[in-house]
């Protein structure tokens, strides 16, 4: 199935110059839907995973469903004050801006092997941020799995030693 | 299964006063988010759905599974500017404040039937805005879905002649 013949580009959003990759006719189609989650599960390729982190709101999308096709739990990274447990917290550079994303304290437990997921992989610094408070908790990190990669920014440089696989590459 | 043995209650989250459902840790645990999908998906009772709505950000979670389990579209409402595409927007009033929902204009096709799911039915603000824009692009409400119903609020007064399901009353 063409996955790319789901994502449509939106111009000048969310700012001017940039070309948004808009995957909601993706999720419309039901086919289309489980065309994706069956291929960002090939890409894990068998191996162990204990946990899936999503990150908001997007990376909630897929991650949950990752979870339950690997018999893992799920975790959602989300916003600075949105979590309502004990947190860590860790800052990071968007694509356009900066943010704080926080995990749970009792998300991850040591040695876990998690898988990190995400709709898109930009300039990488979310996943990066993910990657530190994962490691922070003790986990390790199997795989950063992305729907997208937009590779013309080279966001696999801010993950050095991680896997990263993704779907569809622009 | 125990699911309320996942749920926890956060005090003075995200206000004084405020008792918080905490439902990461059925999340956690790959058992209970399984179990918590075919309940979720049982409450359909086998009625035919072409999509399933569901509201950032915890909505996300479980909506598109739902959708694959149904074989069905997911269609995501998201917090005003969010959205790439044309869209309409509802106003309405929180648990805790107010805000605006958008909702893609080509998300829901004239005559579908719409599983609208949400993580917690408070006031039914969010789930009335919502039914409100399934039914002005054309779409027939089936069910509103919830993993909790909070029933002290009496959400339910807010979505007249609509079916009302959840796996979790407290």
């Amino acid at each position: 199935m063409n996955l790319k013949a789901f994502v449509r580009d939106i111009n000048d959003f969310p700012q001017t110059g940039i070309i948004f990759k808009d995957i909601t006719p993706l999720f419309n189609d039901p086919e289309a839907l489980k065309a994706a989650v069956q291929g960002l599960s090939s890409l894990v390729n068998g191996k162990q995973v204990d946990k899936v982190v999503g990150m908001e709101s997007r990376g909630f999308i897929f991650a949950p469903i990752l979870a339950t096709e690997l018999n893992a739990g799920f975790i959602p990274v989300r916003k600075k004050g949105k979590l309502p447990y004990d947190t860590i917290s860790e800052s990071y550079g968007l694509e356009y801006g900066t943010d704080e994303l926080e995990i749970h304290v009792d998300a991850i437990s040591p040695g876990d092997k998690v898988l990190v997921h995400d709709d898109v992989l930009a300039t990488g610094g979310t996943a990066a941020a993910v990657r530190k408070m994962v490691e922070k908790l003790g986990g390790e990190v199997v795989q950063c799995n992305f729907l997208i990669t937009l590779e013309f920014l080279n966001g696999r440089d801010k993950l050095p030693g991680i896997e990263v696989a993704s779907l569809l590459q622009y």
